[in-house]
């Protein structure tokens, strides 16, 4: 069985993932279609709309046929750790081919662009240190040191968040010495950021999840971008929880724990700079939102997605020490969901997978792990009081999600 | 100036402190009433009511002259270091007599118990440790211990916990080679943890509380309980803040902190025993509620009292370490409030003071006044949210109360 891998989010499941997927598997003459899905933090250090566990539900629903976690250590993380963690789960379940979406659509303009750059890592470097001095964000001077080599103009638009990512994978498959092969496929209609809708079924999950928390018939605004089984999907969790995960649900929590934390204790937090702890406390003192301290914090030097990923950690209490153990591969395959094709294709290759694969939490220990089962905790409390408990109680209950 | 001490909660301040405050006027023949007051937690491991500035305003309206603060270190405690840390306050402040409410009314009986315990302490201790061993809390295991002493039921019950505070007091002065004379005067018509009302006009605080949050009129129910002042400072309290502060209001923030630390983490909280700390973990994932939580969490061999003090450590962040560091006797005098005389007072006597006295939280740092910052601004978080942000500035913003 021939199968194609995709690097997904799925927050929520939209008309653009629905296209990618088929075209994936289209282009990549696939059986099955295998995920591999950030828990319920996101990259953009943001917990998801809903759960894994539900966002699980979309992708089988919609045509995954597999989904693997990619854990909380690689999911909330810069495009590099996140396509290391991501690639090295895809290539211990086996697939053929890494299909990515990407603005240029084209990879064979990935592979010339990694060509160029080897030999001018270090005068990329240079050029990246000598913008960071100036002030701007480390992706920003990234872009801005590329463009200042010699003729890269004739390569990738480094300014565009899913050629990078795409770029990031196909370095993590070339670094970790597997045999996927690199597909990418254009996105259509709508950029990664775009926080409105411009086409007629095509949209971001940004706009998608903007007209949700925004307009009071939020729901009923974004059915002509999301397929059905989404449109169901998010009705049934917000029956049952009552509300989709935001960050201010989660504000009395960091604010309390900014109210109660020594220095000290916060530079042990991973991703937590020098100085910046007093700044955060300071604004927690203030702030009356997250976004009111997410506006308190900010400052040109670091990007609001990396502010965000650190109030995260701070959330989910990850620490430095605890980071330094987690290696360049993921260490498990934990899977959420399967179909009877995804399974099938398990059974075939589950002798010669090259991870332990979790199906239950039960006796497994890792650091990593550890991380996953806290960041799902912490998750649950953005639901109302009693309602929580359920959730956390799911983390430890919940078999892979079947559907036949 | 002739000054009476007290050592009060008023929480919040009703007709038997009112007669209480009298009586030890009179008693003393004292031209000023000095309160030292417990801040947002109290002795029993909770939340007051309403803040410390409000709570003062209480006692500066009903006849206190002088409000300080009993530090945090000394407020959340059990009654030996509550007892040292509240009588070296009285004693800096000058005061000529302590004068405390207690089940036995009779002064003399104090001095003789401590008398006849002189002496019998290595015996009292040997039968406290047998006790202890066969499972029952500490208080349990004095007082049985006690009931075993030859000729023991002569002296004071000290299964009454006003005489076991009252003991400590008289202990407190004569440790600290104190010249205050102690003095004490029989409770009225109400004991300690009474939670019904029996008499007319004089109830338990622990009563009281309870009217209020239990009867729906729960304000108008207790009015015939509390002086006037205290109708207006609940009414405008709950009129600023829409609450009243209760274990419950905290409780997502406990579970949040159970949630995310790590077992090591908690081995450093103040009063963490061995063991405690997974017992206490583990009930944060069950429970629903804060009360849910401690019916979990409950032992025979540790005192309800004994693990909410634990609880409100864990909340503001209390470590080993720190309280390492704080003395038997406290280090500041922080002023909550005072009358006209409580100012001509201080006039007179502030060059002699024995202690800083701090009126306003400049560059004053100390690791007591540091604990007292962090349990007012987790104190705060009680309160929903836009409204909270005002009561953390407060802490830092407010001047002593002045009531002419």
């Amino acid at each position: 069985m021939k199968a194609v891998g995709l690097i997904v989010e799925y927050n929520p499941f939209h008309n653009g993932h629905a296209y990618h997927l088929q075209a994936s598997k289209d282009a990549a003459e696939a059986d099955v279609v295998i995920a591999v899905m950030s828990g319920n933090f996101l990259q953009r250090g943001e917990p998801a709309l809903v759960s894994k566990w539900q966002r699980t539900k979309m992708a089988l629903l919609n045509g995954v046929d597999i989904v693997f976690e990619l854990p909380y250590a690689y999911a909330t993380q810069k495009a590099e750790t996140f396509a290391y963690g991501a690639v090295s789960i895809l290539d211990a379940a086996g697939i053929n081919c890494l299909c990515f979406g990407s603005e240029s659509g084209d990879i064979t303009s990935f592979l010339q662009t990694i060509d160029y750059l080897e030999g001018k890592q270090r005068q990329l470097n240079e050029n990246i240190k000598q913008y960071i001095d100036t002030g701007v964000s480390y992706p920003k001077a990234v872009s801005l040191a590329f463009g200042h080599l010699p003729d890269s103009e004739k390569f990738l638009d480094l300014a565009k968040p899913n050629n990078i990512l795409g770029l990031e994978y196909i370095k993590a498959i070339q670094h970790q010495k597997s045999t996927i092969i690199p597909m990418t496929i254009a996105r259509k209609n709508a950029n990664y950021h775009d926080e409105d809708f411009s086409s007629a079924t095509i949209a971001s999950a940004t706009s998608i999840r903007k007209a949700i928390f925004t307009h009071s018939n939020g729901k009923s605004a974004i059915d002509q971008y999301v397929p059905e089984p989404t449109k169901q999907l998010l009705k049934e969790y917000l029956e049952s929880y009552q509300v989709f995960h935001q960050w201010e649900n989660y504000w009395s929590y960091l604010q309390f724990r900014l109210l109660h934390a020594r220095p000290e204790e916060l530079r042990e937090i991973y991703e937590m700079e020098e100085g910046l702890e007093n700044r955060l406390l300071s604004a927690a003192r203030e702030a009356n939102s997250f976004h009111d301290f997410m506006q308190q914090i900010k400052t040109k030097r670091y990007t609001w997605t990396r502010l965000q990923r650190l109030c995260v950690h701070i959330l989910t209490n990850t620490k430095k020490a605890e980071m330094a153990f987690i290696s360049e591969k993921a260490s498990y395959l934990r899977l959420l969901g399967m179909t009877t094709r995804g399974r099938e294709y398990l059974n075939k290759t589950k002798s010669h997978l090259s991870l332990p694969l979790i199906s239950k939490l039960s006796s497994f220990t890792e650091n990593e792990i550890d991380l996953d089962i806290r960041a799902s905790r912490i998750y649950s409390l953005g639901i109302p009081s009693r309602l929580k408990n359920k959730l956390i109680r799911q983390e430890y209950e919940q078999p892979p999600i079947y559907i036949r």
